[in-house]
């Protein structure tokens, strides 16, 4: 397979730029991927998440599964059509959500049951039904089932959960390999903090040759130190020929760190969250509020050197008034600042890697 | 004064196309104003305002004299700046707001004092201050302070708001004279539910020769025949050479009605308001829920009729999706369609006015 292609190289550091290729066209490495949870970036319209740089975006579906449902989603063309957008689109299989946001969670080795947090009602997952979701949403990359460990967790337990998502995801990737019609399905390595976990989780899934491995059960709660030392010590238990998705991480100081490592890929909801309580990336990656009094007279943008939309029209002392009145234009431009500003952050480390600057 | 001119006069009808002229540029009557109380059409960005057909936009002297206050919105370029809109302003004077939403309200001859409902600060307006702060705003039609007497209303209370407003407006009229530069301001004419009191109001604010003339004090939950006879008898009492306003109304039906008679303006936050409940307009003008079972599997638009940003890109099954999930993108999708909806209702109607189909 030659779906991903390595371009350049960093001499200084393990960073590398490349091109993926998915039934919904190409997305250059590495790469932020906004989060639409509920096939919506929240408070986003799709035409600015396009316009505003997104190459893929992230939806999940656990969500989709409880609301709208496959089936509709199926039958107004896939998630693409359902939500008007024409991009690639990756989709998480859910298995983190159920183990935070599900009750009555029953995992068995055939899957894992439990109640919906919007109405209790009680569904199944298995890592066969969650390929078929997702081969109904019509996804380009597609997660397995899996159990993201949290955090702190005993050798044990994680050992217990690791061994588990490697059953499970080998059951995926056959499944897959008998359905998929170019949709690509990613690993996912778990093992917590742990480096013996990680290793044989890593080995495991490399045996069967998944277009991607991402690093899962990071950023679930633990310090900075421990989220870098498992990324520093994973990537390199990864296939070179493949992209390398570290699930979750969206902080610029945090995305530059694991550039560097050699990631590729990465999701996060925090530059829509931030935005609705008022936070937005400016200059290095600061984060500061809007509704801060300094900000009440300040006729500049959000981010001078930004070329978003919110940047291009507006002030921050407008920006300000809106969110100190809870008017939704407050979130509205914060979220797409803030988009912008992760999207444009990486594209300029792709740039550096390439002139062999970073 | 020349800065409105009658085009065309309905045969079937007293409804008629006029031309205002102002500092921002010319507006095309009859024609339909969204509200943006706080220097933002709710969930909408300003450029899609524009570009959905707005030729001119209300906002609200009492809201943003408390937030953010008249100093940092002259400092900033005045409304038009501030909000970064182009077109025409119209600014209500807060007098409606001031006996809506503040507390320990205080009439005198010189104006009224009163709590904002912010955060309880006492403040005063007087005709005079009113006029200063949408100058400040750099407004391109102000409304003088007015007291909108309730529904329902004695004759005595009636007619004593009313003799108060009068003599408010010739102090405003008076001081908008001294000091504008191109602005407009309206009269109001008030007077509730009695004819002899509207007959008067209407007669004696005629002897100041306002730039335009307003009814308020409809729409303030009365029955709407009640409305409708409150119009029907006091368009005709106002000067034909002038543009007439009725404040606060925004369904299809009171629309057309209002036109017939001869009215040039409206205004109303129901599109964005209903919007936010999952309202829309459809077909011609019926209200319809979105969040109904019936739109589940709706791959058609809102209307099919409707050019809007929601309708060309995006399906009813799609948008119920939206506001059963609680996400913003839903009532910005619904207050786009739900405005455009009305813009396109009034043009509609002013190109038949011009057809002689009306």
């Amino acid at each position: 397979m030659t779906h991903f292609k390595v371009n350049t190289r960093s001499t200084r550091s393990n960073a590398r730029t490349g091109v993926l290729q998915t039934n919904h066209g190409d997305i250059q490495t590495p790469v932020f991927m906004p989060v639409g949870t509920q096939a919506t970036v929240k408070g986003v319209l799709p035409m600015h998440v396009e316009s505003h740089g997104a190459q893929i975006l992230l939806s999940n579906t656990y969500h989709l599964m409880l609301r709208p449902g496959v089936d509709l989603i199926r039958q107004l063309g896939g998630l693409h059509g359902f939500m008007n957008w024409r991009r690639p689109i990756l989709t998480d299989s859910g298995g983190f959500q159920v183990f935070s946001l599900a009750a009555m969670r029953k995992i068995s080795d055939q899957g894992v049951t439990f109640s919906s947090h919007l109405d209790g009602s009680r569904h199944v997952m298995t890592p066969e039904s969650v390929i078929d979701l997702q081969l109904g949403f019509n996804s380009d990359i597609m997660m397995p089932l899996d159990i993201c460990t949290g955090y702190p967790s005993s050798r044990d337990q994680a050992e217990s959960d690791m061994l588990k998502t490697i059953s499970w995801e080998i059951q995926a990737v056959e499944h897959w390999r008998s359905k998929a019609r170019g949709q690509h399905l990613f690993a996912i390595v778990q093992g917590a903090g742990y480096r013996e976990l990680r290793d044989y989780c890593a080995a495991e899934l490399q045996k069967y040759d998944f277009p991607g491995y991402a690093i899962g059960g990071v950023s679930v709660g633990e310090p900075i130190e421990e989220i870098e030392a498992i990324i520093a010590h994973t990537v390199p238990l990864l296939p070179e020929h493949r992209p390398r998705y570290v699930m979750g991480l969206g902080l610029p100081e945090n995305l530059r760190f694991a550039i560097a490592q050699g990631v590729d890929m990465f999701d996060c909801v925090l530059p829509t969250r931030l935005a609705r309580h008022g936070q937005f990336f400016a200059g290095n990656g600061d984060r500061r509020n809007i509704k801060n009094r300094q900000f009440f007279d300040d006729s500049t943008p959000l981010d001078p050197g930004c070329d978003c939309l919110a940047c291009s029209q507006f002030s921050r002392a407008y920006i300000r008034h809106l969110m100190v009145a809870k008017e939704m234009l407050g979130a509205m431009l914060l979220s797409i600042h803030n988009i912008r500003f992760l999207i444009r952050f990486v594209d300029t480390i792709r740039s550096e890697i390439e002139n062999g600057t970073f």
